[in-house]
């Protein structure tokens, strides 16, 4: 956890507790096509020990409605659990699995996402793994992923570094 | 913590982490004008040990667009912080304390809440005070809220005890 | 959990770890004719990290020994749970419930509190609902109690509201 | 934690919340001249998942009012902290430190202590380190002790190993 | 946490809080070529409760002493964070973060792992990507790492997928 | 636990998350023939949080190989659990329990320890006992030990108090 002390009582003010972060759409005008935004103990203090974030993503569109979700996360033993979510149908993803999260209808969607954790951090795994800094070894990544280091490199050169 | 056992692996199924129980308009026809449903670790299993609930509350209509929703807690001295909640406006209730949601606008409203406790108990005060089983003498009653016991035997009265 | 960092050890002093605060009787002489006090981790250093705090109730006298405590809570389901306690007595009421003592005897009563957090809030709930500070609509809380505004307009004046 | 699973709700009843377990005084014909009732997770069930664990000890008597409890505990650099404490005052003992408490005055005196733990587990350490089965070597004790092995079989057997 | 219910005490048994499981090398014969073994708490039942796993994992020889291993992880924000460890050295790889350990000398190595759980799962990333079951759609894997998606086909292959 | 605020975030660097303290044998020379070092969070800053410490011992030689080493504790019923463990064997010791560990065999020993606290204590029973500061009176230390108080005072001289 992520620890913070109690602000004095005296400075908390009643804008603490509330937040508007999440009342615009982000920009989903990236690679990924996706945008969001987060309400954190950094940014809405009255989360402070409750073990809470909440956040927004905003999709971009394919297309048309019915809005449709696939969601998705992948087990220990490498069980892909998914499904495509209609509106309003919720998933949890055990915290530290690898996920994936998709807009797989025609239009644009939002999500909204809480998480277990004041601070959660959000590691995007090809950036994790191609776009570090320092960069990791093309050979520990060719070995990991039983391709050549110029696989390595060309995939390194897509995300710039 | 409510303490739930963790399901045995092999019995772990893909729809222990999916919940489509929030998706349908719960009936606002009773006396509050206020339905809900929750997804807990009772019914959406894949929460368990998370430390989360949600629950999805709808308010009858009471008018047009826009939709406010009036959010308010109490601190524990007595201070009230509240806010008219805009679409997709944030408000966080520390645990604990005695709070109130309102539908302040002309039209229907719905209200997506997440709860820091995968099994949250929702005592709602006037039942708790007025309808309880068996009933609290009407004398204690009186000398809290500073009226005659035939004032508490009327409003008990509204809530059919 | 209200979070204090760890003093540095070169600070602690032998008094953090006692405390005498709960060894006079507090005044009763109020409307509720009870009276408190608290050793928590504003206090009562030493506790720090433990998520324990204690209290000393004291209650006006009603007549003679031997004491009786009425003591009871409300379950989330409005189910009352009470009991007439003898001295030495034992009840635990679960976090977040709301719940009541009044001396039942017609003597002095006291009563030693333990509560499993090193801060925690009280909430009176009569004083929060009608002596906040700014008030809670008269509609709201009408609706609320089915009353009718003028009850609750008499019952704030009650409270200097 | 010692974890129990919860109760189910059908099964909870009024008196898993009450305990007369710490009404009476116990025995304190010992060598010890102590006496002791827990109530824990074990035999007051509605404690569960509140991490405390109350107790009562009585101490044999000595003499006459005033009652005095001398209280201490060392920390890990073999600091002594400890005080004299007269009726009411409280002393916080830090999880896991070796602590000792006696009747230092003429009469019998009682004391009420509170665990954060739902089932603390108590080790006195002489009984813990002479009258263990099976018994810890000689050898082990002298040379923790830097006596004799005699000494050390001296001592265990008065506590009748 | 992965929680399990406390052993009845006259169940526990010396040998639950002994464990031999690490003792000897694991095979490294296989593409990653490291081998290891883990005492959890489903093998090593005195942990339970503890928040703690061991495991012991042996890396394939490469050639010579002096033996180095080169461990490292990737910050939320794409920073690596790596060295090369010499024997006795200890890193820390905060929770949840993608990481990587190699063998970066001549001659086998092992190492010593402690969790901070009592089950902890363990993905890996480049099986969880490409040897889910079900599969991954092409497609995503595609978007995903910026490459073409027979290229993706080609890496699942590998994987035996 | 002790609690230590997070690091901001500009402030964290890569060797916070190394740490070198255990890969030197630690000095033996002193009566108990053992040396120490820990990794805490005092020290090794990347492990706030994470509810760890890490420590090395070595202990004096007393003769050849193999190595054996003596491990037991004691529970709160005085039951010892103790065992020779040989090279890469494990065991745990429950939290707040006694126990002793010594060199059972001809040779030097090293035992690599993990608490599940970011920052243990670790009272030396004999020295609390015997060499505290102030001193524990002779007449309680003779009652707990069942032996004269001219014992104590021999036991305490060899202690240098």
């Amino acid at each position: 956890m992520a620890i913070y002390p109690c602000k004095p009582v005296c400075q908390v003010t009643s804008s603490d507790f509330f937040f508007s972060g999440l009342v615009n759409e982000a920009s989903t005008e990236n690679p990924l096509g996706v945008g969001g935004s987060f309400g954190d103990v950094t940014n809405f203090p009255g989360i402070n020990t409750h073990g809470l974030t909440t956040s927004r993503a905003d999709f971009a569109p394919g297309g048309y409605i019915p809005v449709h979700i696939l969601i998705g996360f992948l087990s220990t033993t490498n069980v892909l659990y998914s499904k495509v979510l209609k509106a309003s149908e919720l998933a949890v993803i055990p915290r530290g699995l690898v996920h994936s999260v998709s807009n797989a209808g025609p239009g644009k969607a939002s999500m909204l996402a809480i998480y277990n954790s004041q601070l959660p951090g959000i590691p995007l795994i090809p950036n994790n793994l191609f776009a570090s800094n320092p960069t990791i070894p093309n050979d520990i990544l060719a070995k990991n992923f039983q391709v050549s280091e110029a696989t390595i490199a060309g995939i390194k050169s897509k995300f710039g570094t």
